[in-house]
């Protein structure tokens, strides 16, 4: 039996950026409506300002801050309202002295005045005459145009998500349409004589076939989209022919089963034929050992060989691809949460190990709870919330060690 | 001007919930494949077991455990190899004493047999023989019928949303469809006389409409459709219109100003003619305070009159809408992620207050800063990764106090 050369999960990842370099990942011009949940493919700058003009953001009256001070409940100042300006108009200018313009929040600020006093601090005791009980400042109530967003700012960064914000803004700019990442397109390969699709009766010996979907539902929610899914015998004649099949179809290419060294684990030889140009072989990452990695230049694809135990493929699928589809589109690494190991755990040292953990509040923020799972388990990944990388250094985990978990 | 009587959020809250008692959530059975994302509608109940039948999860030889006692390096105990179990097939039966049958990671355990040595710790010393250099123990090596999943056992409760190992638990299980919640319908009126479309220039005093944009993209977010977008002028006959329309066809109708007592703020007295059900007039949270809520019985529809400014408008319908829908789909609450306040920060007593914050990692764990924001800023949602209630009791919070972030 050959043995494997690992690399390390930091080594496979480099090598991947590396040989796939050339690999462009592909954007299209999209609406600006139909842009929520995409990542933008350039960065977008403002041509305008929000607000687009200095606003009231109360109802009041404008005002010249230097003409209300010392008014107070004993001591009014007295103002004549010259004008109103309604909300969806220009507004005018205050020319004279202890002159105010009425506004509606939202409204413009005239010419010549500097703040607004809000409508409760006033009283008409005459028509056209205010008096104000309380002074203002400069600039209060007031939002100064382009104090949300500036005139040639960069609001949404390559590699940003477009969410509520995001979307608000370009609405706010008037943005019509941006560059969008288009959604990788993922062919799945499920190999394995033993595997029964959901409409076969299950004979002895045989299993459901889990990984096509497990793998389906994890590229959905990584932003992917499916091309391709197909359960394939493990002969290596129909393997070779799904996988060239696959390449030439989509961006990136997962088998599933046939990754290790047994009689029938035909994956590498596979891969080695098609593409000349599969670089890592076995990862130490528990679980998860037995991936090949491959890219196929002229079909510009990305091949990934699965352990064949849905936990592994999965943990492996996203460790990986996701990651490196993360960073070719240049965005933020995900979220890591905080939280306490409640109980020891240990591993092997030499072999980084994906932990899945339940993350329970505890007195004192989150406590990680290690789903113990048999290789094959796929009920752990429906109880896991996150996962927690013990790195390969390490005999384990202790009860109480602080670990930062990312989110399955 | 009359003044609002208002709700605490938890108020709003219950009355929401209350009034809206008869108002069943859609649902319908999809297939298996397309369910990643959505929320099931009822229990689902595994009636097979996962593995369907005991399994090695190693290559090896399935033995009697205690047919290996006392092997060693220096004592192997010797097998006949009576068979091989290929990884499709059933396997036999374990008859007589020391007899061993060949297997690969995955292959059914034959009758008889009780623990697997693994390949390494055999040596085959003649055709059919193999010597054992180590002793198993009774289970040893066998993951057994049902023990990721056992028949009979709850998989997925109603509320949950499918993901990666739930979609992987449906297809090991061969379950082909399930009862799922409809994405709800939402319908949103942007009203106000100063809002211009992406498409419209933007003369003097008018701004561009940001919450139709930012309250579709939330509503995405939440899994929400959206049937129906509009901008509404101020005018009562128009709003009236408008809101029954968009009442018979949707679930919830999202109407974003208006909301408050102002000369055009119509939204209160439009709602109650059509519902005769207004039921809240006011929520004491910042921001958010002028938002409506009412039920149309007839057209079996929520109805929420919220704030002008995005990011009111953004918060109230996450605080209220969405937090109902899950509610009403018996969804868990949304993970709390603990951090501590890198500031001071002060809010009105008698209100609760909605905080935006960045989650920065500190030393020990994330720190909340807060992110400040006039009101109607849009891109302070885009700053924001998360939000922190402050609590209608508290007048603010310390620096280095902990508190709970839910995220955006």
């Amino acid at each position: 039996m050959e043995l494997l050369h690992t690399d390390t999960l930091e080594e496979a990842r480099e090598k991947l950026w590396k040989e796939t370099r050339e690999m462009d990942m592909k954007t299209r011009k999209v609406k600006a409506q139909e842009t929520p949940g995409r990542i933008s493919a350039s960065d977008v700058v403002s041509d305008e300002n929000i607000p687009p003009f200095d606003r009231s953001v109360v109802d009041g009256y404008a005002v010249r801050a230097r003409e209300t001070y010392g008014a107070g409940e004993a001591s009014p100042v007295f103002f004549r309202v010259t004008g109103q300006v309604r909300i969806e108009e220009a507004a005018g200018t205050l020319s004279g002295c202890q002159e105010a313009v009425r506004l509606q929040t939202g409204s413009m600020i005239p010419d010549g005045a500097d703040a607004v006093v809000m409508s409760e601090y006033t009283e008409e005791y005459a028509p056209g005459r205010i008096a104000c009980i309380r002074a203002v400042s400069e600039g209060e109530n007031i939002i100064r145009a382009g104090e949300d967003v500036r005139r040639g700012e960069c609001i949404i960064r390559r590699g940003q998500k477009i969410g509520v914000g995001e979307a608000g803004m370009l609405a706010g700019l008037g943005i019509r349409e941006i560059q969008v990442y288009l959604r990788p397109s993922v062919a799945i390969l499920s190999t394995g004589d033993e595997l029964a699709g959901g409409d076969e009766p299950l004979t002895a010996g045989r299993i459901r076939d889990i990984n096509t979907s497990a793998l389906s539902a994890a590229a959905l929610e990584y932003g992917m989209e499916i091309c391709l899914s197909r359960r394939v015998r493990d002969e290596e004649r129909e393997i070779r022919q799904a996988v060239e099949e696959a390449a030439e179809k989509s961006d990136i290419v997962l088998i599933s089963g046939g990754s290790s060294k047994g009689d029938k684990d035909f994956t590498k030889r596979v891969l080695e034929e098609i593409t000349g140009n599969v670089f890592t072989h076995g990862i130490a990452v528990r679980p998860g050992k037995p991936t090949i990695l491959a890219y196929d230049r002229e079909r510009r694809a990305v091949i990934a060989g699965l352990p064949g135990h849905p936990m592994a493929a999965v943990i492996m699928f996203r460790l990986l691809i996701r990651d490196w589809y993360r960073r070719k589109t240049g965005s933020p690494e995900p979220l890591k949460i905080p939280a306490v190991m409640k109980e020891n755990v240990s591993s092997n040292q030499g072999r980084a190990t994906c932990l899945p953990v339940r993350l329970v509040p505890g007195a004192d923020g989150y406590e990680a709870v290690p789903v113990y799972a048999k290789s094959g388990s796929i009920s752990a990944l429906a109880k896991a919330d996150a996962f927690i990388m013990i790195p390969r250094n390490r005999e384990g985990l202790r009860k109480g060690e602080k670990v930062k978990a990312e989110l399955l």
